[in-house]
């Protein structure tokens, strides 16, 4: 713990300049290898990714480290430890990337990472094994599934996504590509777990932020506090009545879109306290729309559509707003004569952080003076297959303007650098949190 | 004025056993002739309404009153009167139906106006000429553009509209339809006015209701105390910014769909305090949508398009409820950023029934003991064109079930004699309040 704490203050979260530009290159080489003329296109399972993963490979046995391909084709890298009985600590990203998506969602995770084990290979020999995880199709922007090699390391792979068709391509199947590119199909059929969570003390990924909380707040860094599960309506409905808009007085009406209207009002305003309880949060109708066959300006509308989502990283939060919004919807029955119908939902669980390794990355943070933020990640990652199979979890954010999944993604370098650092040490020293 | 009253207690609003028979059958034929196997199709300007318009005009000829057709193909039916220097009480609506509608909107005050003539030609000869217009287009369902009869009258019959293709046929155009039937399209080209407004002293309509309320206060009549004018934005839109729905948090967002909902929420607000303080208005956003072609559930809707139309008798109205909208739009943009933009508006002014042929007609009710309520017409009529022209006009509505412009028209007859025997005495004795 000494040694370790001087470690810590001896390389106050630096990289070595080396690393630095080995990451620097990295993140070149990659966008130019698979640079569409718009923004980087990496399919799964495809020459692009297994491209990018094969130059992961090269630089990591250059350096000594063991790697190996496993039946769904995801590549582990390796520093071993001296101690064999311990789990191994472990990090990892994807490399796969949405159509004419940005340079670092996902392959930012796998340098940082990539990063961790070189700077811990120079070193004295650890007694913890590491492993570096770079995970095939995170995005379900190529087959409609995301977490594909994560899934399949615990056995949660369905059998039956094996048929589900390219979404650009849809004379390939996924099974197909999946063999195309030295994976097993048989054993993945068979939910064969590849991997035992017991064999692991922790997994941590960094990723950068989707949202602009790190750039509206001013920090670097985000470490997050769960994965926000969702509970999803698509076919929501508001029915009333039509009516002559301008002969119809408002004590006979049955608006459907002053209903549909009034719901998401109350349903912000609920949010809203929700939030000012501490509660995590969001809601979205993302789809709201009149009948085009048969709206019209001077006609009240009868029905009305729109899809509703909420997330929280709370299962708690998930159900108690499902309940509030029924409780409105009623109210809205009986004030506006307006039937509120959610219609078929889907809903996924949260993934919890582990909360010991979330406050150790608190003070890793705080130690080195470097500003950090605590925040729910709104969208899916490799980290919340890993959680709900019950490997201690941990992410780390980094400061990320314009969103993800666009060619406008910006990380700035720095910021990565900082991040990384951070995962390297989360990986080093995240077992001292979990004894 | 005794002997007037002595004329309405000797029959109390009611209708000879003979002329209501007549009326019943007329409602038979018309509704024999142009049924269409769904509904009532007459086109204006065409073979049915014609044939209509000569049903009227046999029945007049047959009692021995004058018929006349102007430059615009409007019948005009005439009881003259012994005093020629009197401006002439007349009373009037229209036979065009829009496709398949029903067998009452229009024809329902024609037929009640030819009772109210034919029952006069029966009595004394009266010292005021009463006049019936049997008007044409009044429904925009056939070239886009409503009331062309009764503007033509007054030379408010744009030449332009001559060129309009039929909405059905978009071959025939206007005017080659109106010259087709006898009208003589190069005065109303000049715009010369057919009628000078000064020669009516009251225009008197008859309609059923176009909207529930009479049906739901269990009136059988309704008065009609003004036309509602309305301001129409056909392209209103909510502007925000698209975000990530699951990463992005309440206060970095600018959600478009709930801007417009609020939007919406706050003039359902401001319309019930104006419907409070005793106003008239509707307000209707009849469209609503997000962007079809870049929407989804999980993505936070930078843009919605609605429409937006509110009418009222009181132009006040109209101009106050538009500027509380702008009150509330810039609420919208400092509190949610989200842009609320009307875009271009259209205008249209309400028309004002004479309150003394209001007050007139309540009066007629009251002393009958016949159940009525005084209310607004949402929708326009040509007792709209007649008052704008500046005759005084009162409006009779008869309780109709099912609204307007389609098959399921549902006027009880007894209602509509109800309501024809208002429209007489009203015809009859207008004057005395306009004195």
């Amino acid at each position: 713990m000494v040694a370790r704490m001087d470690l810590l203050s001896a390389a106050p979260l630096g990289i070595a300049e080396d690393l630095a530009d080995l990451a620097r290159d990295l993140f070149a080489t990659l966008r130019e290898a698979d640079h569409d003329g718009v923004g980087i296109t990496r399919e799964t399972y495809a020459e692009g990714e297994t491209r990018a993963m094969r130059r992961i490979e090269a630089i990591a046995r250059d350096a000594g480290l063991h790697c190996a391909w496993d039946a769904a084709g995801n590549l582990r890298v390796t520093l071993a430890g001296n101690d064999a009985s311990l789990p191994a600590a472990a990090c990892g990203s994807h490399l796969d990337s949405v159509p004419q998506g940005g340079n670092f969602d996902g392959a930012a995770g796998v340098i940082a990472g990539l990063l961790a084990l070189l700077h811990a290979a120079r070193g004295a020999r650890l007694p913890r094994t590491l492993h570096l995880f770079v995970l095939r199709g995170e995005e379900s922007a190529w087959y409609g599934r995301p977490y594909l090699g994560s899934s399949a390391l615990f056995g949660m792979f369905d059998p039956a996504w094996l048929d589900l068709p390219n979404l650009r391509d849809p004379t390939l199947t996924l099974g197909t590509a999946m063999a195309r590119e030295g994976a097993e199909v048989a054993p993945i059929a068979a939910r064969t777990p590849l991997l035992d969570p017991a064999s692991l003390s922790q997994f941590v990924e960094l990723h950068i932020e989707q949202a602009p909380v790190l750039v509206a707040r001013r920090v670097p860094v985000g470490l997050v506090s769960g994965i926000r599960g969702n509970h999803r309506h698509p076919n929501a409905r508001a029915l009333g009545e039509a009516a002559h808009s301008g002969a119809v007085p408002r004590w006979l009406r049955r608006d459907a879109v002053l209903g549909a209207a009034d719901f998401a009002m109350r349903l912000d305003a609920t949010w809203r306290t929700l939030l000012e309880r501490g509660e995590d949060l969001v809601m979205t109708f993302g789809i709201f729309t009149t009948d085009p066959r048969e709206h019209a300006m001077t006609r009240v509308p009868g029905e009305a559509r729109f899809s509703l989502e909420w997330r929280s990283e709370s299962q708690a939060t998930l159900d108690a707003f499902g309940e509030l919004a029924r409780v409105e919807a009623a109210e809205i029955a009986r004030e506006r004569r307006v039937r509120i119908e959610l219609g078929p939902g889907v809903r996924t669980p949260p993934a919890a952080m582990d909360p010991r390794l979330l406050a150790h990355a608190r003070g890793i943070c705080t130690r080195a003076g470097l500003p950090h933020e605590v925040l729910a990640s709104g969208a899916g990652h490799d980290a919340a297959i890993f959680a709900n199979a019950g490997v201690p979890a941990a992410m780390v954010f980094v400061r990320n303007e314009h969103g993800s999944h666009n060619p406008r993604e910006a990380m700035d370098f720095g910021d990565f650098l900082h991040g990384a650092a951070v995962l390297r040490e989360l990986l080093l020293t995240g077992d001292e949190a979990l004894r």
